[in-house]
C-alpha cells in the first residue's frame, strides 16, 4: 500500500484526524496546481527532529515559494552542513549528568555542545567577517535586512546538497527569520562570548523586511501557507496576508497546539477569517497531531500525486 | 479562605497540578527574598485575557526587573491606553460575519478593527516620528535597540497608569521584544500600509539589544525566571543564560504545553538542565495549566506572603 | 484577597480560561440555590492526588447529590479509610527501581504496594463476606446492584470522619461505580489472587443500577452535571441525561481533554446539545484546565459564596 | 513510497513522534513473530471515525487475540451491521439545529438518533430476547458474563462481514466490555426506555469476566497491550497484567492524553513499570499522536512487513 493510498482510504472515512491529514494533502494539492505562492511555516525543532531532507527535497521540487523559520531550525541546519550531528537519544535520562558531559538534550536527540562552536560560531562568523569586509569593499553602510543576510550565508557558505539554507540559495527561494536573535545567532552580537574573537558589525535590521515580504503577498495571484508548528512563523505570514488584504486562499497547520489557551499558535483558522488573514471561503484545514508524523505523510502523498504519473 | 491559605491546603497534598502550583508560589517567593534578577517571559494573549493589570501591580511593587513579551502583547497594551477596548465575546460564531462588521476574534474576546488604527497606528506613527525627529536634532544616527525603542516610547506616549509600557518606563524596567516585526509594530515600516502616510525612518537593530541583555544576566548575584506561555520570550531568557553561564538559579513556568512534540515552549525545564540553562540544583516548576488561572492565583498568594504582614 | 473575590476579578475579564473558570463558579452557585439535582463525575486519580476532604464537605454541606466515580477513586479512599496513605513523591524517577522496592507510582505520587494488600483486600474481603452471610441468613439471591453494594460498604466499614464512601453513606447519597470491575474491587473476585482466600460469592448485576439511576432523573425537578475528568462518570451521566428526557439544566467540566481526538471526555458540551444531553439553553461551561487547581478553587469560592452570609 | 518505507525513513531519524511510531511498527511486529498474546484496547470513538475495518482485518489475519473495548464501539459497530451509517459532517455547526433536526454529532461526524432505535435497540433486544429464551428452556439461570454475552450476539446477529462483533465471534476472539453499562447496552435494561417493551430478564455478571480474563493472562507464554486511547480498555489490560504477575512484555499506546494531570489514560508506560503491569525489560513505546492517523500507519507498515513477502 503506498503513502497516497492510505491517505484516500483516510479521506473516505473522512473524519476526526485522519480526515483532516486527508483533506491537507487535497489542499497541498490544489495549492501547487493552481500556482499559489506558498509560504512555508517552520517552527518546532524539526531539523534536530529529522524533517530537513523533506523541506530540502519541497524547496527542489519547487513545493514551497518562501520559507519563515525558527532561528533554531535554521542554526541546527547550518550545524549539519559544517558536520555537526544530531543523536537518537532519550528522555528518559539525567540531565545533570548529560550537562557534566556536554550533551544538550532536545526532547529524545542529544548534541554534543562542541558541534555549536567547531559547525556554528566558527564558520559563521567567518561568513560574517567576509559579508561586513565585502560591503565595506563596496562602502556600502553595513546594514542588511536578515533575508539578505540569509542569501549571502547560502552563497558564502561551503555548497551542501543536505542544507536548507543552501537549497533555498540555489533555488533562489527567500529565507526569513523575524527572530533571528533568538537563537545562535545572536550570541554572536555578544562580544564576551567565548567563540565570538570579534563582534560583527553588520546590522541586521528588524524591519528590513517588512516591505519585500509583503509585497510578495501582493504581487502573488493566489497565496497560500503551510504551517509547522506555529508561533512567530505563523503569525508573520498571517499578519502579512492581514495587512496586504492579500488573505490566504489555502492554508494548513500541522500542530498540537490547543485552541482553548487563547495563544496564536493553536487559534483555529477560524478565528483568522474573522481577521481577514484567511479567506471565508478559502480551504483551509488544520491538523492536530505530531508533526513528525502529519508532515512526512502529507509531503509524500503530494509528491505521489504530483510526481509519479 | 484567602488565596494563600487555598494555596497552602494545595502544598499539602502537594501532588499533581496542585502541588506544582504550590511549589510556584513558593519559589516566586523565594525569588523575591533572595533578591534576584527577576526576568518575565510573557507570551500568549496575555493583554486582551485581561492580564494586565497584574502585570502593571508586579512593575509597581519590584516583583519583575526585565520584561521579554511578544509584539503582541506590547500592541494590546498600547492599544488599550489610547481607548482602545477588549470585548467579552464567544468562540461559538461565525467568523465570517465578524469579519464582515470588522471585528476581530481572539479566542473568545472580540476587538473591533478600528482600534488598530485609531488607538496604535495614528499615535504610535506620532510617537515614531518624534523619536526620529529628536534623533536627527541631535545628529545621531536614527538607529535604535529594541529595548531602547521601547523606553522612548514609554516616554513619550501619554501618561496612563494602565499600561504596561508606561509602568515599565516609570519604574525603569526595560521591555525586550525579540520578535517586534512579527506584530503591529512591523506593519508601521510598510510603506503602502493604509494607516502609515509616511514611514518611519528609525532603524531597529535586531542585534543591539543582545549585549546589554546578556550584561544584565552577568550582572546578577542570582537569576530567575518566570515564564508565561513559552515561544520566543521563554527562549530569549534561557539562552541568555546558556550563553552567558549565569544558569538560571530559579525557574517557573506556567504553560499548556507538552513536552511530545518537541517543541521549546512545552520542554520540561529538566531539559534545560542539559544545555547549563537551568542550574541544576535551581528551585524550578513547571505549571501545566491554564495561564490565565494560574498565574493570577500565584501572584495574588504570593503578594499575600510578601505584602500582608 | 478571599478566594471568590479572586474569581469576582476574573470574571470581570471574562475571558479565556478564567472567564470559563469564574462562569463554573456562578453556574455551580446556580445549581445550588436552584436546588437542581447534582450528579458529580469523579474520574481521574483523585484520590491520590489529595481531592478527597472536598469532595467530602461537599457531600457533608449537601453540595452534591450522586456520586458516580471510576473505581480506583473508591479504592484509594477506602485504602485511606484503613490507614494506607498517599506519599509526595516524583515523576522524576527510576520506575524499575520502584518496582524492586514494591511502591506503586501514580505521576508524582507514591503507594506502598502492600497497602492495597492491608488495607483494601483483607477489609473489603471481610466486608463483603459479611455482606453475603447476611443475604445468605435472610435467604437472599446473593445480588447486588453496584450502589447498593456501596450503600452496604459504607453502612459496614469502620467509621471514618474522611472517607468518601462512608460520608455518602452516612448522608445518604448513592455512589455510581459504572466500571467497578476495572479497578481491585475486581480482583477481589479472581480466585487465584494471592489476597483472596476465598472468593465472595456476591453477583454484581452490572445492569442493576439503571433503572435506579434513570429514575432520579425522571424524579429530579432540575438537573446538573458537574464532572471531573471525563471518562465513563461524564458518559453514565450524559447518557442517562439522554435516556430519560431529563437534559441537563446545568453543567460544568473540568478537563485538560482534547475535542480534536474524538473521545468523549474531551467533547464539548455543545455536541451534547446535539444529543439532547444538555440542554440547549442551558447554562453550561467546560474549563480545560488542571482538575487538582481548578475544581478546590471553585468549590471554595462557591463556598464562600453560599455559606459565608 | 509504501507506507512501510515511509515509516524504515521514520526510524531511521528515529526522533519526536516519527521516532515513536517506527518503534511502535517494530514493536507490534515483535509482538506477533514471538506469537505473544495480544490484548487490544479499544477506546474513543473509533468506530465513527472509521477505524472498524482495520480491526476487522487484524481479527481476521490473527493479529490481535483478546479485544477490551468501550461500549460504545460495540453499539457503533453493530449499528452498522444492521445498516446505520455515519455521516461525514462538520465540528462547526449549530448542535441546537442538529438537535431540532434529531442527528447526533460525535466530533465532525453526523448519525441519525432514529439508527439507535431501528439498528441497534429493535434488533438487539431481540437477541436479548432469543438468548434469555434459549436459557430459560435449558432451564440455566439467566445469568451472563459479559464476554459470552458478546458471543451469543456474535452467533445470534446476522452474518455480517463488516462487524467486529461477528468476525470475533467467527475468529472465536473474546470481547471483553467492562463498563457495558455505560453505553446503549445499558439502556435495554431501562424498562420506561421507549424503544424497550420488553425488559430482558438476563443477568449481567459485572465480576462474571474477571476470572477468565485472569486466566488469558496466565496461560500466555508472552503478552503484549496494543492499546488505542486509554480509558477503562487500557486500565482492564494492565491491571491484568499486575494482579497475574505476568507483566507486559510489550507494549504500545496511541493517545492524546498527557502524563501532567495524573490520569490513568495519559500515564506513562514507565510509571506501569512501577506497578509491575509492565515489564521494566519490556519493549514499549507510546505514540503522542492523533489515534485515526497513526493507527492505520501503523498497521498498514506492520501487515506490508509481515504479509507481504
Amino acid at each position: 500500500m503506498t503513502v497516497n493510498q492510505l491517505i484516500l482510504e483516510m479521506g473516505r472515512s473522512g473524519s476526526f484526524g485522519a480526515g483532516r491529514l486527508a483533506k491537507a494533502v487535497d489542499i497541498y494539492e490544489q495549492m501547487l496546481r493552481d500556482d499559489a505562492t506558498i509560504f512555508f511555516g517552520f517552527s518546532g525543532a524539526m531539523v534536530p527532529a529529522g524533517m530537513k531532507q523533506i523541506v530540502i527535497e519541497m524547496i527542489k521540487r519547487d513545493m514551497v515559494d518562501v520559507i519563515v523559520s525558527t532561528g533554531a531550525n535554521m542554526v541546527h541546519d547550518f550545524v549539519e552542513a559544517y558536520g555537526g550531528r544530531h543523536f537518537k537519544g532519550t528522555c528518559q535520562t539525567d540531565d545533570s549528568k548529560l550537562y557534566s558531559e556536554k550533551i544538550d538534550r532536545i526532547y529524545d536527540v542529544f548534541i554534543p555542545d562542541q558541534y555549536f562552536v567547531d559547525c556554528f560560531d566558527k564558520p559563521m562568523l567567518g561568513i560574517c567577517q567576509e559579508i561586513y569586509g565585502e560591503m565595506m569593499k563596496n562602502k556600502n553602510s553595513p546594514r542588511l535586512s536578515i533575508s539578505e543576510f540569509f542569501k549571502k550565508v547560502g552563497m558564502l557558505m561551503k555548497p551542501c546538497e543536505d542544507s536548507i539554507i543552501y537549497a533555498a540559495y540555489k533555488a533562489d527561494k527567500p529565507i526569513y527569520v523575524p527572530a533571528l536573535n533568538d537563537s545562535c545567532f545572536g550570541l554572536l552580537w555578544d562580544r564576551k562570548y567565548p567563540s565570538v574573537k570579534e563582534v560583527p558589525k553588520i546590522q541586521l535590521d528588524v524591519m528590513g523586511d517588512m516591505e519585500n515580504f509583503f509585497e510578495m503577498f501582493r504581487a502573488s495571484k493566489k497565496t497560500g501557507a503551510l504551517v509547522l508548528g506555529g508561533g512567530v512563523p505563523k503569525n508573520f505570514i498571517f499578519q502579512a496576508a492581514f495587512t496586504t488584504g492579500k488573505k490566504l486562499d489555502y492554508a494548513i497547520q500541522i500542530t498540537m497546539d490547543r485552541p482553548e489557551p487563547g495563544g496564536l499558535s493553536g487559534a483555529t483558522l477560524e478565528e483568522a477569517v474573522s481577521w481577514g488573514k484567511v479567506k471565508s471561503k478559502a480551504s483551509y484545514v488544520q491538523v492536530i497531531g505530531d508533526t513528525t508524523i502529519c508532515f512526512p505523510i502529507m509531503v509524500a502523498a503530494v509528491m505521489e500525486r504530483i510526481f509519479e504519473k
